[in-house]
């Protein structure tokens, strides 16, 4: 028995099944491109294993820890540490069996199949967890995770990635990168520059940042000029260590491109504390449009990913801090909000900006459209909660028509799961070629041009587009 | 010959198709539970036959009459009263042919769905209904109406309902339901608490309805403890005729959490109708987290069907009042609008809240997030325009992956049309295990949860979240 | 080997397929209604020889320059005429070579299977274009193009065109209409009155347009009742060369009903250039009701067609011009803005305005629940970017189950590339044939009652709602 079909995510009538079938046979041993995510770069440094299974499985992966809290159970049941030092779970075994009994929530998720998937391919299970099998799952888990080869390089390499790419604020040091670097380890792991901190005004600390910032680089950065010169100085620092790419993550997809005049005072006022909502709005996004100029003087590909209300529950927030599962997406507009941004340079082929949503409506009505003809624009893939079979179905059908397959730029992973890795590269490759196989079967796309879409999907295009 | 096919609203592919039909083998004949609706109490009450065919079913069906007047059969001809009491048409026999003559309209409609299966199980009808079959379905749907098996208890048995629930407004006496309990008739017909017209500033003579309500309650509620007393009165009595939830209604989905003070300011210009829409707006949304505070208290779940713009046409509300199929749904926000409530009460997972919308961008983007995330949220099925085929489909493809199974509540029919309540629930039934199997087919599920999946969904979900 | 298979776009299922065969086989040969559209009416006036392959098929074609463009080719080297008239490619051979090499963008994109469509049965190819094709395929396109029966009147009568119309401005003097008129030709080409830049006060030289306008309507229309007079003079004309509609394309569905005064207010400050945006706005506004009060009395067909950001790059818009393919959908709101319309005229059955989108989010929310009860509002078909496989079918699943089939219009090609017209045509009598086809493998539509929707929605619907 297994707990993953073989022949999983394809599609179920017989006119496009065989077509899926050997478009994914084509592809499926690809190696892996992962230019986006949130793996911890220090796995990689160090190189120690990874502790128990809920450590590994449960705590850290927010998908998991929010289905089983929407369902009553308290974070701190799952060993989610508290903002205050205050008691939490810490016996791996009593997160794991918590963990086992709410394993049905899961039920078509995404994350059921990722999990599935390690749990079959990683660790080689064939009975689905549960109550019952709680312990056998801990005990084998454990067993692993205490081997050579599940330490974090024999993983990556069992994984078959070329290339992955943390993400790491403006003022990390990069310990860990040059740790990796000197480590002589041929495993490629990148860097990419996300300025939260230094250019949004409503970051916490974000004068204090901004003085940090230019020390890093090294300039007085509390100067409009000097602030620019190190970001240029702090992203030829990240190139140096592999990176490709910058992330950008606001609240909207605003841009501004404002007289310098203008731009100065903003920042002078964001300096000083004095930013209202919607200067510090205008502020991030003049800063995007900054950030795009950069890219065209020195070939970093620029990520926007709006449209987050981040830490929506104010009792969380206080009690467990960011990132616990709380943030939700929000309506968002991209055509008003980018033309600043793509007048100033949306028309540079030699410039790619990559358009993430959390809003599925903009793919066909505004992202497309907007992708389908500026050439300074891509769009990246489904995305968090889209990060799904039908989230990636809906992807397809409401962006190629439009935009084509070329305006796109393959998978991201985005994940700080890392075992989920191959399974969430190996959905996408099967949800891609399940729907290039039903084009084929309806007519509507030659065979031999699916296997080279195929291909694209799953590996050129990400090269292609991340400069990798 | 059948109007309708056994094997209806299955997937149409030969790896699906069985899964389908022995999941929907399994359940249905499952007790239906109606947890949500607005059949008429008094029904039960007096049990008196149905009157003419038109009656029962073109007249009080705004599905029914609002897509022949959109074909230009004006209301007056299907016997919709005026406001002004001038002349609507008063034979049955004519309302009904001109029904027979348009029914051609509801191709590939919910209304068509349910109207075939009324009248295939409820009346035995083989042919379908058409300008030439019109006399015949009259007569036979007349003479059927005369015998005592399709009096409205009848019919409650012959449907297999186990429990059903009206809606009452907070000035309703409850008196058809008393009659009902003095009845000693087993049959279970609860109601539901909708304040709207004592919590919205807006209604017609709010501040007349205030002082009714207390006198109804025994208390003053023209002060602001007075009226949340009077509330937790009524509530009370609600429940004791059976009510485990309260139904809110408002334009929008926002909520507030004021202090004391501002709530008690505004409650005092609601009374001397000096309220601003905004704060008439803002009033409701106080009122919203009030309620969900009460249930905290007595445990009624609380269930919010934001976002229809009431009586869209003035010409119509003018001539035939309310309700007359102009209500139209809105772009409707849910992540800003609920914070202040969830910040309240959202972590207690001693309560449940229903959200539904007529905003169907909401449930991928806002509400299986929010869902999936707090334990006080729960989502209600796909809702009136939506209680249709596609509808519910969208609906599981967009909620699914994010928010589960189990952070959904079965299904409502709410609806005003008796006979339509066992094929409503027949055909959220039958979509449910089409969706199932489809995603057995394709290894999302494996069939032993799948077939555990479609019993909660038919009866088990909603029997745990009305408490019923 | 065909460029396109037979049985393309049909579903994959064996249930369903046979059915869509059938119900194709009975709607292909239909003759051809384009009630929507803007090909240009001096190719039937003077019926002269298309002029060389690129300019038939890329130059003029904006769904193909712009996805080149999106992916770094200049429009200058597809031959789109600058603002300054500085240089651009004038080689037919080498444009057509540029698009050959950049075909497989157009992969599962609509322009593809017009393309092919018209390569294949136009012009007889059935090999792929691309880069070794693309001489091929010139010298044979313009070898054709050199040929008698392929002037405009001979493909007219080869593509089995009924009745197709035009569209016209409000200052056009109709010359090429009168010359077809004048000509003999049986073919039925009429005019549809566009009155843009006359009810638009941001539309360039609008004061003087309204000059202009009185001079051709032969009254004074810089009064508002002269102005409105010259658009019934006008709207007259036009009918007199067969229109049977007006068509209207603002940013936003916004209408107004305003008092006289305030219509006159408003006029007088548009005159004079006054206006604010939001002036503006609420002119074209008040503009539509007018003309929806004109349509009562001429019986004109009114079309909205909303909702673009039009020219959305300005460094394109200030270099070519409008109309390169930078008009990018936005999100559109109809239940606000119809209202006032709706209550002045929307109760009249023996009105009709059909409305359009280019945000989906609006057919299951707003359109359907609208055009689903008012008796004058009927839906248009997908249009734009939706003009496409998923894009139809995305419209009928969203659209059919609130507003049946009897509230939409069947099919508008609204295309300028004249090639593509029986290709748009046939693609959407295939997608509707396929959706009805599930609708009878599962159970929804009886099969009988499939064929007659297919006709009417082939054919029957254009008919009656553009009064052809």
């Amino acid at each position: 028995m297994a707990l993953l079909r073989d022949d999983r995510l394809f599609p179920t009538d017989d006119r496009a099944r065989p077509v899926a079938e050997a478009l994914y046979a084509s592809v499926k041993s690809l190696p892996i491109l992962s230019p986006h995510g949130h793996t911890d770069p220090r796995w990689f440094a160090e190189n120690e294993p990874f502790p128990d299974p809920a450590q590994l499985f449960v705590t850290p992966d927010h998908y998991v820890f929010r289905m089983l809290h929407s369902q009553g159970v308290p974070l701190e049941a799952l060993g989610v540490p508290r903002v205050d030092g205050g008691p939490t779970e810490t016996d791996g075994r009593k997160i794991w069996r918590l963990f086992a009994d709410h394993y049905h929530l899961f039920r078509a998720t995404p994350s059921r199949l990722w999990l599935d998937h390690a749990f079959q391919d990683v660790f080689g299970f064939d009975v689905r967890l549960g109550p019952k099998t709680a312990d056998l799952y801990y005990d084998h888990i454990a067993d692993c995770l205490a081997r050579d080869d599940f330490r974090p390089r024999a993983l990556f390499e069992r994984f078959g990635i070329e290339a992955i790419s943390t993400t790491e604020g403006a003022l990390d040091e990069l310990k860990w990168h040059r740790m990796i670097r000197d480590s002589g380890w041929k495993g490629r792991v990148i860097t990419a520059y996300r300025p939260d901190s230094v250019v949004d005004p409503e970051f916490e600390g974000f004068a204090s940042n901004v003085e940090a910032f230019g020390s890093l680089a090294g300039v007085d950065a509390t100067t409009w000029a000097g602030y620019l010169e190190a970001h240029r100085i702090r992203r030829a620092t990240f190139k140096s260590f592999g990176a490709t790419s910058t992330d950008h993550g606001h609240p909207t997809a605003r841009t501004e491109n404002l007289g310098t005049a203008e731009a100065v005072a903003l920042f002078d006022k964001a300096l000083t504390g004095r930013c209202s909502p919607e200067e510090a709005d205008a502020f991030r996004g003049q800063m995007l449009t900054e950030m795009a100029r950069m890219s065209l003087e020195d070939g970093l590909v620029m990520q926007i990913h709006p449209g987050a209300m981040r830490n929506h529950s104010g009792p969380i927030l206080a009690a467990f801090g960011r990132d616990k599962g709380y943030d939700v997406p929000t309506r968002t507009d991209y055509v008003r909000a980018l033309k600043p941004l793509l007048d100033a340079v949306g028309e540079r082929s030699d410039l790619t900006v990559i358009l993430f949503t959390l809003d599925e409506t903009a793919y066909a009505r505004e992202l497309a459209p907007l992708a389908g003809v500026y050439p300074a624009l891509k769009l990246g893939p489904a995305w968090w909660f889209y990060d799904s079979v039908e989230g990636m179905r809906r992807y397809r059908e409401m962006t190629t028509e439009t935009a084509g397959f070329y305006n796109t730029v393959g998978f991201n992973d985005d994940t700080r799961a890392f075992c989920s890795i191959p399974a969430r590269h190996d959905v996408a490759r099967r949800v891609d070629c399940g729907y290039l196989a039903t084009l084929v079967a309806d007519g509507r796309l030659d065979e031999d041009e699916a296997f080279e879409v195929a291909s694209d999907l799953a590996y050129g295009l990400a090269k292609k587009a991340y400069r990798l």
